[in-house]
C-alpha cells in the first residue's frame, strides 16, 4: 500500500473528494477475458449508496458508474470482457449542496480528519470532507465488484455483527437474512432491535459505534506470502483503511489471547476431500497463508463523529471555541461499511490470487 | 509491504530460517549522518532474546549481530555514522541442534504454518519451523534499533498488559517496572501474579495467549497518508505480520464500537503549546494522520501452537494421526513479542517521517 | 514502474484506450499548495496535439483536459492549489471514428503491438491500437505539466535532433527556435530541410525515425538513489516507454564507448559559486545521482509502423496475408514525442527531488 | 526499481560496499522447488571475478559466495531446492587493502560518484568507490544466476561488440569464442586485435569505452506489461544501473531512427511452428512485449574514470587541485560488465515470466 494505491499485482487506485467533479479509480492488473458488464459493478453501488433508509446520509445521488477503459466487446463471443489493460472508473458527483460551510471551515471537527489534514498539507478539503469522507469508499466498491470475478468460486460476505455493546446471537446467523434489514444483519431478532434502537440514537442527533464481520468462502489454500505480505496483514491494513476503522480481528482475534493453546489449536483429519480441519480459530489464515477454510476478519467501527451535541473545539485562528455538526449524517457509520468490507477482502484476495500464481504456478 | 519488504521508503527486507545459517536484513532508505553504533542494536536485541527466564524458549543463542555494510567512521568527527547506503545486518544461527526432526518432519502441527506453507509451496522446511519461526524477529529488532533514531525526539515502548484473561490494572502502569520482570508488563502486582500464573502453564506443558500495548510518544502531527498509506492501516500491517497475532486495535479499538459519538469525541483546547486534545480515544491517529498525541496500538497474540498436550492431525501421506509437540517452546509467546512491536511501530513511522518530510517538504 | 504506473512518491497511473470513452491518469504524492491551473495543463497538451499540422495525424480532438480532484481554491489566498490528495485528469474521446476496421481486425500489423497483445492477453482492442495507440500519451503531458511545478527553478525542455539520417547543427541550436517550426527543432536551418524531406516521405505513404534530446536545466544536484533508483535508469525506464522508442543515452551516451578516460573526464574547478564542471560529458549525472549540471539525454524513435507500402503478415487464423495501414498517420511519431519526453524527465525528475528531500531532510 | 531493490515479483536487494565486511543480496519472490546449487552460482561470479587476465583489476578475491537461507535438501529426492522464501546470497570482502587512502579521501575525482555521494550524503565511503564500486555487480550475478533457472527454456548471453571504436565484425560472430578470449568477444579476430590494442592503453595508464550486447533466446511471447512496465523499460532500467553505462538500445535501436516504415517492419509467414517473423529489428519486443524472437539489447560503458594522467579537480574544502587514480584499475571496464548484463536481463525476464504467469494465468 502506498499513498492512493493498493495491491501488489491487483491493483487499485482511487481519487476524489466529496464535494468535487467525480470520484473514482484505475483498476490495473485486473486480468483479461474476464466478462464484466458496468451491470454487475452497479449492483454492488447500490447496495453501499446512502439514502435508501433513515439510518443512512440523506445524501440523495445515483453513483452511477461508467467504465471508461479496459474493457471490450469480445470480437468472437460478442460478450464484453476485460482487456488487460486499466479499468477506469468514474462516478460523478452529483448532490454536492452548495451549502454554507461558514461554520466548519475554520473549526476543526472533534473525531474528524480536519486537524490532521491541515497538519500534514497546509490546508483542508473543508467541502463535506475532501477525501477523507467516506464517499470515496463507493470507488473501492466498485473495483470490488470486479475483484470478486477473479478467484474461480470465491464468494465474499459481510455483515453487521454487533452494534454498540449489542451483538447479534450468532445462532441466529442466516445470510439471506442480511438483504432483508437496513443494516446488514444475519440475526432477524436482533435486526428489529436495531431499528428501534438507533431511531432512538439518530433522533437524539447522537451516533453509536458497529462491529463487521467479512467471511470469504472458497478461498484456495496456499494464499498470501511470508512475511510482510501475509494475507491477514494485508486484510488488516486493507479494513483498516475504511473510514472510522479502529481494530481488526482474524479468526478468534482477541479472543485467542485469552485461549490455552489446547483450545486454540484447530485440528486435522482426513475426509473424502482431503485434509479438513475441525474447527476454525485460525480464521483460515494460519502463517499469514490460506489454510482452505473460510476467512473470517472482524473490524470494529467508532461512532460518527458529526453529533448535534456541542463539543469543544479550537479553530484555525487559535481560539477555543464549540461545535455541533448539522445536516445529513449516519448515525452508524458502520452501516455502510459493510459492502466496502466486502470489496476490500475481494481485492486483497485477487491480489494474492494472482500474486500465489505467479510465484507458484 | 510485499514478499519480505516491509515500508516505502524506509525499507526492510528480511531473510533467514530458524536452522538456517543465518538471518539478517537489509535496512534501505535511511537518512545519512545518523551516529550508529552496533551495541545499539545488540541492545536492542538482547531484550528480545530468548533464554533468559524459564517463560521463553530455553533456546541460547547469542544473537550477535554484525553491521555488514551502510556505516562509515565519518572522517572529521571520528563517530561511525549511516551513509545513506543500505545496512545490512548478520546475525548468525548458532543453535540450531542437530535434534531428531522425525516426529513432526511428516505431520502437520495444528496452530503452525505446516499445512500452509506445504499448501503454497509443496514442501515446507521442518527444522525448527523455517521460516515462520519467531526467531525471524530478531531481524525485525535489529532494524527497529536503527528506525528509533529517525524520528528526532520519538520513543516507542511496549509492555505486556493481558495474559490469558488476566488483564493489568492500568491504574499500576509503571514504565519503569517493564525491564524489571520477565513479563515487560508495566504493573508490577499483575507481574508477581503472572509468575506463579505461567510457571502452572509452563509445567503443565500448556501454553496462553497475551494482548500487548505499544504506546510511541513524540510523534509529530502529520504522519501517515491517505488512503492506502493511513498510518493505522500500516501499523496494522506491521503489527499483523508479527508470529500469532489475530487482531490489532487503535486507541479504543473494539471499545469504540460501544461509544456514542459524544463519548468517543476527543475534545480540543488551546493552550501554551498551541492545540491540545483532552482525550485520546484516537490513540493519536485521526483519518489516517498522526494527532501530535501519542499513537497507541494494542494486539492480541495467540497460545504458542506447540504444547505438550496430543492433538489430531493428518500427515503428509493423507493419513490421520496425532501430535505432541516436545522440546523448547514458549508457554506464552506473546512476551517476547513486546520488543518485536516496539520495532516494528519504530520502522512505520519512521518511513511516515521520512515519506512525509519528502512530500510536504 | 509497475503495470500502468510509474514513479515512487510522485506516482502517476495512467488508463483509456485509443478509441474508448476517456484517457486519462492520477497523479498521486504531489506536495499541496502548489498553484495549479487547468490552463496550464492544456497548454502543454495543445504542444502535443495532433492535427496541427500536415506532419501528424489528422486526427482532430480538442483534447480538452478536466481536472476531477486534488485541487481547491486557498480560503485565504483565492488561488487554486493542490490538496497533496489524487489529482484525476480526464481527456474526453471525442474523434472515434466509427471506421471500418475489418482490414485490420485479424491481421497483425509489422512493428505494432498486435501480435503481442493478442499472444499475451488473448485478445487486443484493434481500434485504433487500444492502450498501445501513441494517444496514451496525452495523459502524461498533462501529469507532466504538473510535475515541472515540483522542483523550484527547473525547466525541461526537449527538441527534435534528427529526422532519419539527417542531424541537426549542434552550433545552430536556438531554443526559440523550437516553437516556431512543426517538428520542434531547434536548428532552423535544418527545420526549413525537414519540412521538404518529410513531405516527401509523407506524400509517398512511408515513415521515417528521429532522435530527441531532453535537457533539464537547474536540477539540483543530489537527486537519484543508488543502485537501483538511479536518476539515469529511471529516465531510460521513462523514455523507453514512449511509444516506438528503441533507444536512450545519457550526455555522451554510445559516443562514450569511443572515448579515452582522459576525454571523457569532467574536470572540476571552483567558482564564485561553488564547484563548476568544466565539460559535461556525463549528461549531468554521476553514479545515478544528479551532479547539477544539465541532465541531457536522448532517444530514439522508430519509424511509423503504418505505412501505404503492403507488408507480409499472417492473420488471426493463422493464415499468410499482407497489409497495408490507410487512414491518418504520423509520417515521423518522432516529432509528437518531443512533448512527451519533457513530461516523463519532469515526472522523473519531480519523484527524484520528492524522494531526496525525505530521504535526506 | 526503487532504492536498492529491483523487480516487481522477482526482487532483487543488494547490499555493500567495496571495502565494507562482505556485499551480497537477498533473491525474493523465487519460485519454490527449483534445484539451486551453490555452485552453480559460484560458476557464473567466476566468470566475472577480476584479476582473471592482466586486461581487470589485479584485486585478487576469491569472491566465494554462501547461500545463507532459501534453500533445502528435498526431503524425498535429496536434491537442494528453493523454498520459496528469500534466498540470501553472501560473499565476504577479502582483498580490502589497508592502503592510504589520503590521496583521494578529499578529492572528487572526474567522472567519479565521488562529486554527487558527498553532495547528496554528506558524505561518502571513499574506500574503493564504497556503494558504487563495480564490485557492487557480483551480487547481480549472484542473482542473476538463481534467475537463469526460472524461464523454462531459456538462456541469456552476452558478449562485448565494441571497444573503443572498434566493432567486431558480425559476420564473424561465434559464442563459443567469447569463453576463450579475456574480453568476452565473439568475433575471434577482433579479440586478437583487442589483446594489443588494450594492452596499449592499459600501459599508458589510460582506458577505454566499451559496448556490449546481451541476447535471450528462448523467451516466450508475451511477457512485458504496458506501460510503465514494458520489458523494454525494465531492461533499459536494469541495464542503465550497471556502472558507467550511459546508453541502452533494443534491437535496431539508434539506428532504427535511420530507417523508413518499410525496412523497419518485421514481416510475418506462417511456419510449421506457427507465425514467424522474417527479421528481427525490433529486438524481440513489440509495444514493450515480447514477441517471441530472441530479445536484444545493446548498451554503452564509458571509460574508466580511474586513469594515471592528472585531471584538474577541486577538493572537500573547495580548493583547486589535480588528481591522478594509482592502484588497480580495469583499463575497459566495459569487460566485467558482460556476466553483469547477462544477470540483469535473466532478472527483469524472470520477474516479468512470474509476472505475467501470475495476471494471465
Amino acid at each position: 500500500m502506498s499513498h492512493n494505491t493498493f495491491g501488489h499485482m491487483f491493483r487499485v487506485t482511487t481519487f476524489g473528494e466529496s464535494h468535487g467533479v467525480a470520484i473514482g479509480c484505475v483498476v490495473d492488473g485486473c486480468p483479461p477475458l474476464i466478462p464484466l458488464d458496468v451491470t454487475e459493478i452497479q449492483a454492488d453501488l447500490d447496495r453501499r449508496r446512502p439514502g435508501q433508509s433513515r439510518f443512512t446520509t440523506q445524501r440523495q445521488e445515483a453513483d452511477a458508474v461508467k467504465i471508461l477503459s479496459g474493457v471490450m466487446v469480445h470480437p468472437e463471443t460478442g460478450v464484453q470482457v476485460t482487456t488487460g489493460t486499466p479499468i477506469a472508473l468514474l462516478i460523478e458527483n452529483t448532490d454536492q449542496r452548495s451549502k454554507d460551510y461558514s461554520d466548519i471551515k475554520d473549526k476543526f471537527r472533534p473525531g474528524h480528519a480536519d486537524f490532521t489534514y491541515e497538519a500534514k498539507y497546509g490546508l483542508r478539503d473543508y467541502r463535506g470532507g475532501g477525501r477523507s469522507s467516506a464517499r470515496e469508499t463507493a470507488t473501492r466498491v466498485a473495483a470490488g465488484a470486479i475483484a470478486r470475478k477473479i478467484v474461480p468460486g470465491m464468494t465474499v460476505r459481510a455483515a453487521l455483527v454487533q452494534m454498540g455493546p449489542h451483538k447479534i446471537d450468532r445462532g441466529n446467523w442466516d445470510w439471506d437474512e442480511v438483504a432483508r434489514n437496513p443494516f446488514f444483519c444475519p440475526d432477524k431478532d436482533k435486526a428489529a432491535f436495531f431499528e428501534s434502537y438507533l431511531d432512538g440514537i439518530r433522533k437524539s442527533g447522537s451516533s453509536i459505534g458497529a462491529v463487521i464481520e467479512v467471511v470469504a468462502d472458497g478461498v484456495p489454500a496456499g494464499l498470501g506470502a511470508p512475511i510482510y505480505a501475509k494475507l491477514d496483514g494485508d486484510l488488516a491494513a486493507a479494513l483498516m483503511s475504511i473510514n472510522a476503522v479502529k481494530g481488526v480481528e482474524i479468526g478468534d482475534g482477541f479472543g485467542a489471547a485469552e485461549l490455552s493453546g489446547e483450545d486454540n489449536a484447530d485440528e486435522m483429519r482426513m475426509t473424502n476431500h482431503g485434509p479438513s480441519f475441525l474447527s476454525n480459530h485460525a480464521g483460515g489464515i494460519l502463517g499469514g497463508i490460506s489454510t482452505g477454510q473460510p476467512v473470517v476478519a472482524r473490524f470494529a467501527v467508532k461512532p460518527t463523529s458529526s453529533i448535534l451535541s456541542p463539543r469543544k473545539t479550537v479553530d484555525r485562528n487559535g481560539a477555543d471555541t464549540d461545535i455541533l455538526t448539522k445536516g445529513r449524517h449516519d448515525p452508524c457509520v458502520g452501516i455502510r461499511a459493510v459492502p466496502v468490507a466486502e470489496a476490500m477482502a475481494a481485492c486483497v484476495l485477487a491480489d494474492h490470487f494472482i500474486r500465489h500464481r505467479g510465484q507458484v504456478g
